[in-house]
């Protein structure tokens, strides 16, 4: 087993690299500005699957014409309740927070509010997304389609991204409660960790493309396929992949952007399939006010007793109690907002190099 | 192993029974009518769990006061694109449906709409729901929480129901995807089936009240958990948890119903426990319609493209094929219509005594 060797980042530093990074790519001061909001918070909610380990993938996209730099984006809007965003090419860490106000806009009017969004690409993490609309009181909600890796139950092929969904909620004195999962078994992060680890992997995270199962980290890369949440038959995999399956849909087929195994790979080495049945990546955003639905005071309290009463369940473990979908993320990102952001080796040298050939310091 | 004996029933031979039963019982004609339909719709698709095997539970429930057989269901409605519905103590099965529909009305008006329904009881199969908003060429979305029975990660006690959510999606050519899906990692009613068969039951379906895992389809009766799906922590059973949470919270604490381990049992032999967070159980329902987001017909065509090209994917076993959400049970009723519903032999004589009890012939 190797060692992993981090550095370790005040956010800020982070975010200022970042948004030098994309505004030297062309990027309007404010979209390269929320660029690194979004990213920099995937890394402070220890999401590092989704934060700067990114950034030099984005820079080959944009390089390969891939992701539009200056995009002109454009909302239709056919009925009161939901709109439509054609994001032109842009990166969805701007496109998806775009669609979001609008449909926060909305919301405000009428008490829920859609967006659909279309012609985009990455959106980072579902849950900064969602949780925009937690600042106005709102229940926020956002998914997004991907790159083909995950098969359908039964199957063995590249059909569905990790396709997450994430949903926010607020509470009152307590802190918003934040949904925000891929609908695999695993992501693909973590077969990377157990890949620097030299460590194998639990059945039920991938498959050989031969359909058989695999314990190692490597497979995907060799041409397997990741499987859904549920992981088997026996543990109701076709659950996972029909929230996949939904979330692909939502994003994909609602909007008129590309869908299933038709999705534009995030990797510039791979050019999308020709023919696609849509344009780009799409996303799925939008909320309820609760106060729509009650009052929002009673609400917020009512929140308060289930976060509670959640946290204080009884564990199996006493040394390891119950948490609230959010915590680990907060835990994480107030433990990071004091300490700093750790950075693996691989990721510090590649934003390094990156750096290097931008002529932008670390 | 004991054999299984059925008996079959024509659909509407069962739908007059249960319409009969429920009349006996005060309701209204139209009431009736819609609890029969749902209930059988439950045993023709094969979910056998929700259809007339609950039938004299609902019964008990109406005989110990807890089902208001003549409910004075109240709307409200706050903002334009919400409504939140009284149910005064309702079945699901009436409310739900009614719910529904004010959200289709909703949506024809401004492209989506929700109700939130409170003081409500079991709702049966959420597909069913869902699947009112399809006739309309609209997305329809269904969920509700239940009793508690499923533990969250890391914990050993009853905090969630199986609290399913049910997304049902048009087409063009093709039948409706539709994802009708319980959160826990199997749902009661294949325990039960075990039980029967006298088998053992797969790990990481249930856990013994101590936390430990067990393989025994009496675990749950003898006071253990329900998993999330998921089912264990390499298998990512928080996501489980944070979706049947999220319905929870969008079924009881968004309408003001009870929720997590205070939701009304649905057995009458089991009291709600006193101090009540909110009003009975409650759901959530409400739709999108596709032509607000792009054009109808392309939407169609892009979801019949979409349904043909996963039925065609490539399966693990050639004799297996890769299925899409709702093909299970859209088979079995179409095999049902023919060839009628069967009905295992301790429902029978369950219904049997019913209906001597309340002189009216099965």
């Amino acid at each position: 087993m190797s060692t992993i060797r981090y550095e370790t980042f005040p956010a800020e530093r982070l975010k200022s690299f970042v948004q030098a990074v994309f505004e030297q790519q062309g990027f309007s001061a404010e979209h390269a500005q929320t660029c690194a909001d979004v990213l920099v918070s995937a890394d402070a909610r220890g999401i590092d699957s989704h934060g700067v380990a990114r950034l030099s993938g984005y820079v080959r996209l944009i390089e390969k014409g891939r992701i539009n730099p200056k995009p002109s984006m454009q909302f239709s809007q056919k009925r009161k309740a939901v709109a439509q965003l054609n994001a032109d090419g842009a990166i969805g860490l701007v496109s998806a927070p775009l669609a979001m106000q609008r449909a926060i806009d909305i919301t405000h009017d009428l008490g829920s509010g859609w967006c659909g969004i279309h012609h985009s690409n990455h959106f980072g993490i579902a849950g900064y997304h969602a949780l925009m609309a937690v600042q106005h009181d709102f229940i926020g909600m956002a998914m997004t389609n991907a790159s083909p890796l995950v098969t359908p139950a039964r199957g063995k092929e590249r059909m569905l991204g990790t396709n997450p969904i994430a949903v926010a909620i607020p509470a009152g004195e307590e802190d918003p409660f934040v949904l925000d999962m891929a609908t695999s078994a695993a992501a693909n992060g973590k077969l990377e960790i157990a890949q620097r680890q030299g460590k194998s992997i639990p059945k039920g995270w991938v498959m050989n493309a031969d359909g058989t199962s695999s314990k190692d980290p490597l497979a995907l890369k060799e041409g397997g396929v990741l499987l859904g949440l549920g992981s088997d038959a026996d543990h109701a995999y076709h659950k996972g992949y029909g929230l996949g399956a939904w979330v692909d849909i939502f994003s994909g087929v609602l909007n008129g952007a590309s869908f299933g195994p038709w999705a534009p790979p995030f990797v510039a080495f791979l050019d999308p399939v020709e023919n696609q049945p849509g344009k780009g990546l799409g996303h799925f955003v939008g909320c309820w006010d609760p106060a729509a639905f009650r009052d929002i005071d009673e609400f917020k309290s009512s929140m308060d007793t289930w976060i509670r009463r959640f946290r204080s369940s009884s564990p199996i473990d006493p040394h390891r109690p119950v948490l609230v979908p959010g915590d680990p993320e907060r835990y994480l990102e107030q433990e990071r907002e004091l300490t700093g952001i750790p950075i693996v080796e691989p990721v510090v040298n590649d934003l390094e190099k990156l750096g290097d050939k931008l002529g932008i310091a670390l």
